[in-house]
């Protein structure tokens, strides 16, 4: 689980699906590709044209589902799942997704991958015209917002709604007779259109997930589209046209699966390609070429057959690390016991290492790897980041949104590169990032069609609720740069 | 977990520490890194010189512990551990190990990998002369052969029972003042000594329990030893001379974890190297080869690195699938619904696949690799095998004792490949295997100091309680060849 | 739990505190002596002065509490607590008390005892209105009401709402720095007030609660009363002075703990009246008298001391029967298993036996009573009822709310004795159980300050509602007096 | 539970049948009523005839069957059933019975209540001739002894072996075609036999097992008695003829059901003697008389009775109190919380009270019990215990194997009633309570077929490993009289 080497950790995925006997079972199936995005809860809601059922709870899909009667329960044609990421304080079973909502006039289920940047403001606002909340989560807004109009109707309503919501959002709902998609006008989260061989209708956050059960891709949501499902079949429609595409490219280096394809590209060549420029721009003098196990092993072989070096097994990652997982203390962790990855001592012993790998958050987890390496015998240990410097937080749905525990914000390359102890330190620079990804629906758009503010803080959106303490975290030159960049 | 891919499966995993605090935790850890030897029960007995402390139970060793305080009571500077394998019919707590018996003149814990060739006869004999059994696991019967004995002493006793029990074996057994490993005559089991920075010493299946904890490699437990740690350290000794290397070549090929190195050859290096000759002698023309991952991806770099091929990431594994995970229904398996490989369609899209694994048990994997790659656009699928054909059972602790399953057994290659459906199909011959792995230590012994009977039906042992099954399942052709071997 | 026998079940029994250390613990003892009101959910919520902490989970009070470290995360010297009865159907973790919601201006804490009549009513009202509900639960109207009111200040918009909401309920409500408690202007659900040595004010359904932690008896709370307590102590107002004391007569022939004194009455003493009065009106010639364990032992020692027969144990309870007991299955049923009572052979064989019952549900329980009976060798069963019958449902807060379980509202008595096969049956009058109870406080309140509904259709308030199919449910006659009474 | 309470507690239960369908089912019930004989844990053996299947685990039978799939496992048409009290240090499931013993030469299970005397000299014993024991339990003894005469054939190596082991037992063991039961020479503990209406054989520890599945109660097991069950009926046979009868009277003042019969006399009844004849020893001039609920009520109300004052309800106990529940700090316990108990203040305030309990053993509850009346203002408590001082160990299976927590063993009368703080405190007479209980079928054995052991010092029986440590704990007058019986 990435989340306890990185620090980085995307905030859900989600799947529907509209038409096919066994929705919840292939919404299950689907869930379980989407783990990698979300490992701390995730729930289903069905339809069977009448009635919405749901089930959710903490923890992994198959520990939620781990009594088969639960997953029967959920009965009907149609479906929406969710995988959750959350950090440990809000961690209650009140903000596992799909929520379900009941009214009078009709059920409605929810799920949201992403984050909103005016939530806070939202949430106040509708407090005090009297809305009750049941969670702590960004996602219940939308619901609070859309009944606010419902006497506009419910469609009219939720495009209403999806105006008033500000940031990075790709939401699911499901009501009785339809499943309904949004995504962001800047499409920042992944979302993607497949179908069965029967017609039902698939949605998805990954195509990985439309892969699983045999689905056919059909399309990319774009940014500002509602898509509605229903047994007309498909219909595309948006809420908004002021759009204009900038994907998270944290998707691509590290987030979404090797054989998810997002906007036309495989992550995996994404992020071969990503080691073969890394390799032009940083060549070095080595025996071998290492990857950190897994999300960085493409990147590695890339780097390698650009270079012209064994590609190698240089560190082997546990299948079973689990969360129960009683850890070392730290005398023994300062002793060498890593529990998830281990050097490979006669792959590494003796050899100049070029270890690849994907991203630097705090830089706990190169340091223990370059220490591994060494210890294993490695006489070299050379690091290289397949992309660049990550010194600005994400606020659009990837769990860092402090600048303080982010490593590249605060010190030199050289700096990093003492305190990590590696023999030679080097990242990808952006414009190659931008053109490993090369997104090709990116036309005009700035950055290629992707969000690169992880590395530059040229974020596509206003700030809104995280305007005043994102300033106050960076340094009189960011802040200038800051300034002169909006008043452009 | 192999198993449910393979349907082959290591039956255990075994740790021991003497003169070391945090003997149950660091026993812990080192199980760990031998988790992928067993997964159905996990146990540790610990000896604080007074008394012995046992925890076990079903399911893995972090289910198993899972609560922090069972692994806390484990108390003293001694502890021996095991992981098992079992199937499922006898898999109640009585068979999980360390199995710890309890005498007025002294307690002992029992931990054994490997399996027993004449444990039937034994039984029965011990039965008939008072003993009551409370496992249904061979490991239990050399203790009830110590107790036989026991007026002489109980390293006497020891020596003779080791002498009665025949097959493959390494044992561990903790008493309150020391810790007893003993090996097979033919060093079928892989067992290793290590020590740490403090002078205790480590005994495990694999170094890579080892290398967890920081300690460092003494030596390979050689066939016939028997190994006694107490406070005066390490003494060598052995309960017969009468021995012959022949560790199980199935370790290297695939049980093993690739950072392990047994009699000298890390496992990574011995499995590229299967896979660099095996391009040797079945070069294929195509544009891109993969492995089938986990534990063919190091015969697959090989492959590709000698036929000069990209080597790229054309199937990927989920790191998810759990043993309550609900299993897709068979119609939903013939709609192409698999939990756990997955074809990465932007890769092998258009491409001439060559796909790389370690063995065929049934094949019925394979099958489904190939039709995964198919659907997902490769026009060629070429299935290389890094071993020879499987087809002979294992008697020494593989989950492969009937030959009813082994596809190999009754089937050419030709016909093989027809049903699995590949473009082509070869495997790495006998002797090219031997090579491949070059273990430094097998001087004269036959087959490189392996077994490969699994391949050639020449087993290192007699087969006693076995033996009459085993002709039977034979064709006419190797009913003679045994015949004719055993006349040699 | 009466659940399986009777079919009556009691929807709650609430408990808070004010300024006591270990808030949260005490209340967890309050709640223990409540579990008899409600066990299909428990939880606390507490406060430190500053914030809100909450568990609460389906099951036991222990079960919910099973890991203890849940509860000493409830930090904090108030605190409030919940036991539930819930419907199978609704029993999702969402519908279990205390409610905790979170406002940006304050959170607040919701418990509640009894049920609403205009529920559905103003549920819809507040929907149309921009409401989203969390739960299927009544109890949540209440903050909707009151978050509608918010702008002019909370106790204010608390006052408005309780005029707002009909039927019988009884509230407590923990915000960071107060506890307060409401009660329905009939006062239908029971609700004390009690005091610690340290000056700690304490507020639960029954008296019982309060001794467990050794808190004097302070004083019932009033119909229409609203009780603030906080730093200042104890504070009490109310927010309606149109009241009339109808407490639910149930609560002392059935629900109530017999050591709790409800207005004055001690539920023991008025149980053992009810016997009294029953032999008085219903003398029987028999041997022995025999109680239903446990709830009507009182009546039937009261019987027993009244008739002057000897009072026996001629049925006997399992203390051991849980919720996940492997029910008989019919064909065992009809071969005479019952798991929970057992008829005592060495006591009633032989005998004319009197067994007294404190009412009549379903009369399911009362047939395999008297069959038990006379299996066990009584020669003779005479059923007496320690109330009068069953006829009406309750609206109040008992899970009784259709007349088509009740056997008393279709059949006579000599109809209902025939059916069950007692020699006689017969059941104490409406005016002896006011008697046997006779509150004290009921001054000139009609039927004693009671509500006795169940028995003869005269309810204390309009059923909004329920109105229309209660009415639908009543034979002709019944109609008749129904218009007859409203008209008055 | 009254281990929690009392200090006093059972070993265990046992139930057996032959010839039934749904075998497993009725053992279910039939221990579910032998639930108060052990709570630690529970398991059923059954046989189809051909195999023997088990299931057990540590828990309640509701625990340990929480699953109805593993009962439903559990085929064929003979079971035996077994629960269990152990103390916590060796509550492993390895000491969890029916044990189920496999041999070559046929399955044996085996199910034991009682304690041996010789245990610890047989175990040794067997040990240093090859014995490998898998429990702690004395019960796994006789099997050993079994197996080494089995050349005997089965039943003459059991009679054998029943005459090596001393105490009080019953036996229950199953084989694949019968069903044995065997009693100790002094029958000791209680075992019975019935009959279902198709002609199947129960055998149970009490009559209340039999009642519940509706089997006709046939015969108590005499004392050497060796049942044997099989297909062609009931044979009963003996072990031995030196017998006679001195069952454990604690059966009949603490541990059975009320509604038992043994050895032709009900509990209840015995135990209402008990209290009448208390009240002509000790009359004592009170206005109410209460019980301690549950095993006391009998009694009291044969005092209330005998005595003409009224029998109340001025105690009651939880049906709540779970294993897992939080217990009161010292602190709270000091201020009064219990959660157990709770008097009933309107019943005893005010009042002079008569408070019968069955036993004292540790008297820290009687302690509490005066107190808490008081509290509740009781003006005098008088303690009156129907049965004598409990002054001396027991070696048979009740689990006060020491005389350090026996306060009786240890103070006078007087003594006690100070610490206790009771007005006034008496016993019944030893005379008094064999009178009481009457046993019809004592004959001429010593008082009066009872063990009083627990009273007077005079076992039935040697006291083999445990004399030496019993005699150092009598004073020098015990001691004196101890070698004056001794020597008679």
């Amino acid at each position: 689980m990435p989340a306890e080497i990185k620090g980085l950790n995307e905030e859900c995925g989600v799947f529907g699906i509209f038409g096919a006997p066994d929705a919840s079972q292939l919404t299950y199936y689907g869930l379980h590709t989407l783990q990698h995005r979300g490992q701390e809860g995730a729930g289903i809601v069905s339809s069977d044209g009448e009635k919405l059922y749901q089930h959710r709870d903490r923890g992994l899909l198959a520990t939620v589902f781990a009594d088969p009667a639960e997953l029967k329960r959920l009965v009907g044609d149609a479906a929406i799942g969710h995988v959750r990421y959350g950090t440990s304080g809000h961690n209650s079973i009140a903000n596992v997704q799909p929520f379900l909502f009941r009214f009078h006039d009709g059920d409605v289920a929810l799920a949201h991958n992403g984050n909103l940047t005016n939530a806070v403001t939202l949430r106040r606002q509708l407090e005090d015209e009297g809305a009750v909340f049941q969670s702590d989560s960004d996602t219940e807004i939308l619901i609070h917002l859309i009944r606010q109009h419902i006497k506009e109707g419910f469609i009219p309503a939720l495009k209403k709604s999806l105006n008033q919501v500000h940031g990075g959002f790709a939401y699911l709902l499901l009501q009785r007779d339809r499943l309904i998609a949004a995504l962001d006008p800047n499409g920042i989260r992944p979302l993607c259109i497949g179908q069965l061989a029967n017609g039902a209708y698939v949605v998805a956050s990954e195509t990985c997930a439309l892969d699983i059960i045999n689905a056919k891709f059909v399309r990319d949501v774009q940014p500002g589209e509602l898509i509605i499902i229903d047994q007309n079949g498909l219909h595309i429609d948006h809420y908004t046209t002021d759009t204009q595409l900038a994907i998270c490219s944290m998707e691509y280096i590290y987030f979404a699966r090797p054989d998810s394809i997002i906007h036309g590209v495989t992550v995996h060549n994404a992020r071969k390609e990503m080691g073969r420029r890394l390799a032009q721009e940083h060549p070095v003098d080595a025996d071998i070429v290492i990857g950190v196990p897994n999300s960085s092993l493409s990147a590695a072989s890339g780097y390698a057959e650009a270079i012209g070096l064994p590609y190698e097994m240089g560190l082997i990652k546990s299948q079973y690390v689990a969360r129960t997982f009683i850890q070392p203390t730290q005398a023994l962790r300062e002793r060498g016991v890593h529990l998830k990855l281990s050097a490979v001592r006669g792959v590494v012993s003796g050899k100049r290492v070029i270890v690849v790998d994907d991203s630097i958050v705090r830089g706990t987890t190169s340091k223990q790897i370059v220490k591994m390496l060494r210890d294993a015998g490695a006489t070299e240990v050379h690091l290289l980041i397949a992309s660049p410097p990550f010194k600005f937080p994400c606020f659009y749905g990837i769990d860092v949104s402090t600048r303080a525990e982010l490593l590249a914000a605060h010190y030199s390359v050289e700096e990093m590169r003492q305190w990590i102890g590696a023999d030679s330190l080097a990242f990808l620079s952006v414009e190659s990032l931008i053109k490993a990804i090369n997104v090709p629906d990116a036309g005009e758009a700035p950055s290629g069609g992707l969000t690169v503010a992880y590395f530059n803080g040229d974020y596509p959106t206003p700030l809104y609720d995280y305007e005043a303490g994102y300033l106050k975290s960076l340094n009189a030159q960011e802040q200038r740069e800051r300034k002169e960049r909006a008043r452009q």
